[in-house]
């Protein structure tokens, strides 16, 4: 177990507020599976926040509930669409195709882990239209990307335009929504059901929960299936008060917010001092909370010698993930920064 | 949403020890999906509570638990053969077959919610074998019962003799695994694999700790398989440590054993203060946590009188269930026992 | 591999007028996966068969044709309430719950093996309707039942409008609906659509074709569902115009009909001569080509002399079923009642 | 309903002596379900034409045989690797999937349709191996190939040896498999389990039968699970003995290998006037009974006017395909030399 630094976004706790109304929800007694006062705010807690009546159901992670709005999306038969580097495609054991019985997870191509609307159209114009083929029924992006990049919500609408002209819905993996709600400035409806989103996984463990994930059902007409799947998918939790607990200090006082943006101003000092550094090149932009960089050898080596550690990602020989989050400190950037300065400036004067 | 006395033992939250464990969990970072340290206990800590090698899988509720671990042990085609009164059965909305992708559960008869050694035999003595029946290829035996009643380690292994001399593999759904054991005086491996059970359910949530589920693999050969359904069926959670640390809390110190005798204890009182009203009649033996019973209409409008509304359970009219759990009081016990005799008391003077 | 006497209207080939017309299909070319003329001919003949425009999709099993369509009518977590005795649920190795996917079948009783109206509404208002339990969408009925037996269309439009009203689809497993029509004098519409019916397993295999059955789909809103069910199932024959031949011979010019009738009559005779047995009793009314009979021990060993054997069925020790066929000569027929009338005075005259 | 000349071989139907073997087997009464005389041999004629023991299951469709033998090779959770032009892939609607309850097939590149072995060593070799990811289960090669290209004994033998050592299970796409025996002079033993391949999809229908294909399984430890699968798909024919009349018919006197043998000499024929023709060129080697070939736009508007319109096939603009069957006759393919010649010859005047 090598501990890494900047590691992930899950490498954190639960935040102050949500810790504490956890354990302030130890107190006494109350009904399971959803009947206790707490989980009988969420809807209403989510609605306000989304501005439109919506059903909230949990998910104990962000694989569940993303194969759980796709489940509720597409038949067995159904193609999803989504990026060739979408976390539902490559780092969930395939359990859309799972829940949804059969159904195919087929990528499209796309710089910084986006999907372009052209490339969207040329893909749902070339498929074929027979029994022989599998039907394209549902388009899921991320937001913000697994690369950490966005979409804007006009993007989104343009997507979203092109999907429905084709008969898909949109699902949406907002594992880190509320970084590219922080990031953008925007109302979460602008991110969601105003962009044309039917369903999205709104995950708040990696911006300072436990293990409390939320599936967003914008469509009502899908409300009664989901909440059957969601239950014969094992996610119904008995002691429910505990994930609402945290669900509801999260959204309150825009909690989650501040959070979000603390991990993604952590990130932009981190980009700040990799794209100040020789050896080192950012290789997306760095518009939320993670960081992905090409970082010379010798600069790594040198950075070990500090305690740093840094976590490989993606096919390149030296390219790397860093990740901040609401508990990001200071002292931790300001560590690495230094550490990043002085060495790379020794690895310089070693060449 | 009326509130039920003794409702069930879902109703608690987490008792001292769990809670304070997972709030100690929350300093500083840890690696995410069970490859924290204390994540990286469990299999060590639950293979010494069963004196045996195991590999421990957390699951958020007894239904993915239950449903994970069949999944494991059946193919599409197989029967599962349970009691009729069996919770994978009855109120887990077909989790089991669509997690086995199309299993069939079978229920077999028999009283307390028991499956008789002479039951199974017939059962799978009078079933033909031919394609165009599905094989029975697992039974799946809850302990204690939904009943609150139990199986005897004797009992188990006559039971799984008789399972295995018809290739079927063993499941048992533990939800309140830790009430039978301090019931029955047994080691945890006298209760399991000493008694032919390949896959454990081992719930924890309804004896202290918040929805932190156990699947329990026995059969080595079986692990790999149930590491891949389980993430595929999006039960591996990201910030585990905040489970890990609650079933590390409820091993040591045989908290649970302590947790789980309270509430056995607790039942017992009632059924002693049920037992001796007129009007009111015990519908099995009182074994574990559970009290199942029959109260006179007229001594149930007397009880609402002092707040004390009761839960109906079961197809009579007039029949009721009470649980208790680690956080029944003596104060609740003893408001229910003065209010029982003597509202029963006045009932028998207004007749 | 011991040969019954009666054992099954699966015993014979094609009718002659089949196997005619198969054969000549065989001349020339034709385009695959029902692009060619003779399939796609069938959506028409049955438009006119049944008086409204269908969708029909071939099958190779009567075991295809129902899961086909009952996955077509119910998610996952959907109930099917079907009769105890129903084929899907005894003798179709659970297709019907695999190809939906995790789906239930629940079993409701009846004499004669047919559901009474007031047996489904009592069913339908005990079902508690919470996530945790599944809810029951839709109902399946076989006709000719599987004792032989007949719902009228009075029945059926009873039955149906019950399920309505509790949100149930409506699937009709006719692997004799032939025989079921031949005997009630009822044009297809009106045991079909006009009844309620949503889709319909339409069996000819029983009745003169070789393994050709159809599946009916009479709400337009479920045919494209069903299209790619059809293929993702590996149902779309490439030689599709083989299959299309033989069922268009088979509604030519009443053909069905007459071999229905012929079968029906037959079984008849059968009935007349075991009902005029001592030591014989029908089991149920013989009202198709099935004939279910109690059979005492002497008569059963008395007939094998005539190397009559029969085909045991159903829990009782000396109960047999007798099928007759489009196939069924006067010769069998005559044979049969001579023995019996023989025998079964020699076995009185043996008592 | 355009008709195309050389579409494909499922155009023709069955041939002679198969069609003989299915009209004889309509005489008389026989068991269902295979309990019948003619298919209780299938087993031995296909372990005597494989020399060695097998287990025989029929299929309506190669997409049905396909998809069980990949369900029974592979978990839910496993990847199928497969060329990127594989049936299964690209022409199924993801029956492999459906019955392998959520299986995911993943496409290797390679030039005429085929896998090389290095492109499968390297595959496998860049798969991570965590919770987080699909293994690798099984693989799935077609023979011959989509391109009408082969892999010789020897080619299958070194990549089986790759799959294994991963270990992967192998299965075979034999749509045309006859045709592959043919072009290589072949026993049936060294293109299929000599070379490591556990369940080979044999297909009849394209080579002289009507819809009859038969899932061949080598490896003994599999053949109950296919057993119970095989009913559970809806695959159990009632009426198996037409079916397994056209297989032993099939089996019979090489009739199998002179059908093949004619389709391949055919096509061959076909390369040879398409390959001697400017504006013409062949895509791929022509080694069995698939010509795939790009014609100059003015060469086939020239054909049209003999009525020969080609069947477009794949990306490009100008490029078709052209398929023969044991039922090509030399009048069809001395009319397009013919018109080729011709027409080739005008519009090359015409430049």
């Amino acid at each position: 177990m090598t501990y890494y630094a900047f590691a992930s976004d899950n490498a954190a706790g639960a935040s102050g507020p949500v810790l504490a109304a956890l354990v302030e929800a130890n107190a006494g007694e109350a009904a399971a599976y959803g009947e206790d006062a707490l989980s009988q705010q969420l809807d209403a807690a989510f609605s306000a926040y989304f501005r439109r009546t919506v059903r909230v159901f949990v998910a104990p992670t962000g694989t569940a509930a993303n194969a759980l709005a796709l489940a509720a999306l597409v038949p067995p038969y159904g193609d999803i669409l989504c990026h060739g580097q979408a976390h539902v495609l490559t780092t969930e054991c395939g359990a859309p195709e799972f829940l949804a019985g059969g159904a195919r997870l087929t990528p499209l191509p796309g710089g910084a882990d986006r999907i372009a609307p052209a490339v969207l159209a040329a893909a749902l114009a070339a498929r074929p239209a027979n029994r022989h083929r599998r039907p394209a029924r549902a388009l899921t992006l991320t937001q913000a990307t697994e690369a950490g990049t966005l979409y804007t919500p006009e993007e989104l609408a343009e997507i979203a335009g092109i999907a429905r002209t084709h008969g898909l819905r949109l699902h949406m993996d907002g594992a880190r929504f509320g970084n590219a709600l922080a990031a953008l400035g925007c109302a979460p409806a602008a991110l969601s059901w105003q962009a044309g989103i039917d369903i999205l996984s709104l995950g708040t463990t990696k911006n300072g929960t436990l293990n409390a994930e939320a599936v967003v059902v914008f469509d009502p007409a899908l409300a009664e299936d989901v909440a059957y799947r969601h239950k014969q998918a094992g996610m119904l939790t008995s002691k429910m008060r505990f994930v609402a607990a945290q669900l509801l200090a999260y959204l309150r006082d825009d909690h989650w917010l501040a959070n979000a943006a603390h991990a993604n101003a952590a990130a932009a000092r981190l980009a700040r001092a990799l794209g100040a550094t020789p050896g080192c090149r950012l290789l997306h932009p760095v518009q939320t909370n993670q960081v992905f960089a090409e970082i010379a050898s010798t600069v790594q080596a040198r950075l070990e010698r500090h305690g740093i550690r840094l976590r490989r990602w993606g096919a390149g020989a030296d390219t790397f993930r860093l990740v901040c989050s609401f508990a990001t400190t200071a002292a931790q950037l300001d560590g690495f920064a230094a550490a990043l300065q002085q060495e790379a400036g020794a690895a310089a004067g070693a060449d």
